[in-house]
């Protein structure tokens, strides 16, 4: 079973990062691009849970250990 | 408009990143993660194009400048 969990800085939190993107971009060429905001993509292989196991299981480890609550946040989902 | 573009590590590269991550779950009692893979996640605004120009520009920037070819692949979706 997969699960894809997804973790963006919070929408209040600036994101250095995707504003040297986005500025790189502009200068390459890329103007029409007006936002640029990175985020962490984490594709997890589970075995030996049922899809509510699996459920419970991502979402707290997501909430615990890939996400920094402070400034990120979360959100996944269960694949078959 | 939006797009998203999800840019991971080859299936044939080694993802230590991932690999790290999958340990730290397995020490912390979440041994039914059996793998993890580490990718990074881009949300674009772009403005002024059409959606099939949209299209062409996201899969341009995301080819030549989010992705390194060698080892990484993507892939991307424009929204509305």
């Amino acid at each position: 079973m997969k699960a894809h969990v997804w973790v963006m800085p919070k929408p209040t939190v600036l994101d250095p990062q995707g504003q040297t993107i986005q500025r790189a971009l502009s200068s390459l060429g890329h103007a029409k691009v007006q936002g640029v905001r990175q985020g962490k993509f984490f594709v997890l292989e589970l075995n030996g849970l049922s899809r509510a196991e699996a459920q419970s299981e991502v979402e707290r480890i997501a909430k615990d250990v890939l996400t920094n609550p402070v400034i990120e946040e979360f959100r996944f989902e269960v694949l078959d």
